[in-house]
C-alpha cells in the first residue's frame, strides 16, 4: 500500500533550469490519483523560497511545507540545541540562518559552498571543530550533475575532509538522515513503510531511504545517474526506471 | 643494535624558521657517534633544494641524497610508470616535476597545496580521477603546526575528500608509505629493524615507521605534538621524549 511519494528535485524533476521531459505531468498525475507528494532536496545552493519559485516557474505548485531542505532542518536543529552557526555554505544560503544568532555553543555547518570552499574557509572550520564546535553537514552527497553536464564535487567531499582532519563525525541533516525522511512525512497520514522515494542518487536517495525504513525506493536513469549505480550501494533500488514518468507508472501499478 | 636514524624535520629540527633548542647539536652528536642520519620530511610546500638550503642556514649540512621528500619519490614514480602529472600542489613545488612532461597516462598528484586548494582545482582533479587518471598523494598528514602556532589542515584532508568523491584510494608516496621509509635507508648499510625514526606526528612518523618495519620510533613533544598523541594511533611509540636532544640521549643509550 503506497500512500505518499517523496521526490528528489535536481535530476528527477529538473536539470538546471530545464524540466525533465514528462516530469511536470508525472507530478500532476500522482496528485490527481490522491497520493501525497513531498519534495526532499539536498540542494544546498538555493534557499527554500528560491526552490519553491523555481518549481512554480516550471508549473509545479509546491506549498511551503511540502518542500524539505537540509538548511531548514539545520536551522531547526540550531534553534533546538541553542547553537550559533559558523557557516561554510553557499552565499545564497546564508539568509536561511538569519534567525540563528544566539546560543551558548558554536556549530560548524557545511553545505555545498562551491567557490566558497577556499583553503582559508576550510581551515577556519577545522579550527572551530578541534576547538569543540558541533559539526553539522547539510548533506554528504559525493557529486552532483553540473551545468556543463559533468559530475562535480558536492558537499560530501568537503565534509569527509573535515571529518578526517578533525577526527569527528558530522551529524547529517539532509538525506540520507533517517530524521530527514521521516520529517518529510510528518504532515502526512502515512507510515514510512507506505511511502516511496524517487531519486537519481543511488546512495543518498535510494539506499538512504530504504535504510530509513521507507517502503520502496526507485532509481531514475536521469540526472547524475551513471551506468552501474544500481548495484554500487546497498540496499539496492526496489526498481530502476527510465525517468519520473516511468516511476509514476510503477507507483500506480504497485500502490495496492 | 641501532645503525641509522631517520629524522623528521618540521617540528623536530625546526619550527618554521627557528631551530628547536638543542636540535642542531643533537644531529651533530648522532653523526659524531658514527650513526647514519637521514632526513625524511613530508613537507610538500618547499622544493628539495630549498629544504637543503634551510638546513644549511641552521648549521646542518645535508647532502643531496640524505634528504627524502615525497615530491622526489613522486617524480621517480611518474618516470617509472610513464605518467604525466596533473599537479594539485603548492606553486613552489611545481618545478620538482619539470622532468615529467611525457607519458601515456595521466596521474593526479596531491600535496599540501595551501591556498591553491580552490574548489575549481579540487573539481578538476576529481574529474581527472573519474576519467581514469592514477592518484598519487605526496602525504596524507591530517594537520601541521602553522606559522601562528595553531594546527592547520594538511594534504591528508584534501586527499580524503577526493578519495571519498571518486571512490578510489590514493597511492601514498611520503610517510607512512613503507617504500618511502625503506628508500631512505637504501644507501645505508642498515636493515629497517636497525633504524630508529624520530618524529612529532604520532600517525605518519611513529605508527607509520613501526608498521613499515623500522625497529623503533620515538615521539617528541615538540612541533605539532598534542597531549594524548602517544595513545591516539597504533602501534604506540617505542618511547616518548621531550625533544630531539632527549631522543638522541635515548638512541645512544639503546644503540646496543
Amino acid at each position: 500500500m503506497i500512500r505518499a511519494v517523496l521526490l528528489d528535485l535536481s535530476g528527477v524533476v529538473y536539470d538546471g533550469d530545464t524540466p525533465i521531459p514528462g516530469a511536470v505531468e508525472a507530478v500532476e498525475r500522482l496528485r490527481s490519483q490522491g497520493l501525497a507528494v513531498r519534495f526532499v532536496s539536498n540542494t544546498t545552493r538555493s534557499p527554500h523560497r528560491a526552490i519553491v519559485a523555481q518549481l512554480a516557474g516550471l508549473g509545479v505548485t509546491v506549498g511551503r511545507d511540502e518542500l524539505f531542505t537540509p538548511a531548514r532542518a539545520a536551522a531547526d536543529w540550531l534553534t533546538r540545541e541553542g547553537c550559533v552557526p559558523d557557516l561554510l555554505v553557499h552565499p545564497d544560503l546564508v539568509p536561511e540562518f538569519a534567525g540563528n544568532k544566539f546560543g551558548a555553543r558554536r556549530a560548524v555547518v557545511v553545505g555545498d559552498a562551491a567557490d566558497a570552499f577556499t583553503y582559508a574557509a576550510m581551515n577556519a572550520a577545522f579550527r572551530q571543530l578541534i576547538d569543540g564546535a558541533a559539526f553539522l553537514a547539510l548533506a554528504v552527497n559525493r557529486t552532483f550533475k553540473d551545468a556543463d553536464g559533468g559530475l562535480s564535487l558536492d558537499a560530501g567531499a568537503f565534509v569527509a575532509a573535515l571529518e578526517f582532519a578533525a577526527g569527528k563525525q558530522a551529524t547529517v541533516l539532509g538525506k540520507p538522515s533517517r530524521d530527514f525522511f521521516h520529517a518529510a512525512l510528518s504532515g502526512v497520514d502515512c507510515a514510512p513503510g507506505q511511502a516511496v522515494m524517487v531519486g537519481d542518487d543511488a546512495e543518498s536517495d535510494v539506499a538512504g531511504a530504504l535504510r530509513a525504513g521507507i517502503g520502496s525506493a526507485l532509481l531514475v536513469r536521469t540526472g547524475k545517474y551513471r551506468a552501474g549505480d544500481e548495484s554500487r550501494f546497498a540496499p539496492h533500488p526496489t526498481a530502476i526506471v527510465n525517468d519520473l514518468a516511468a516511476a509514476v507508472d510503477w507507483i500506480l501499478d504497485h500502490r495496492g
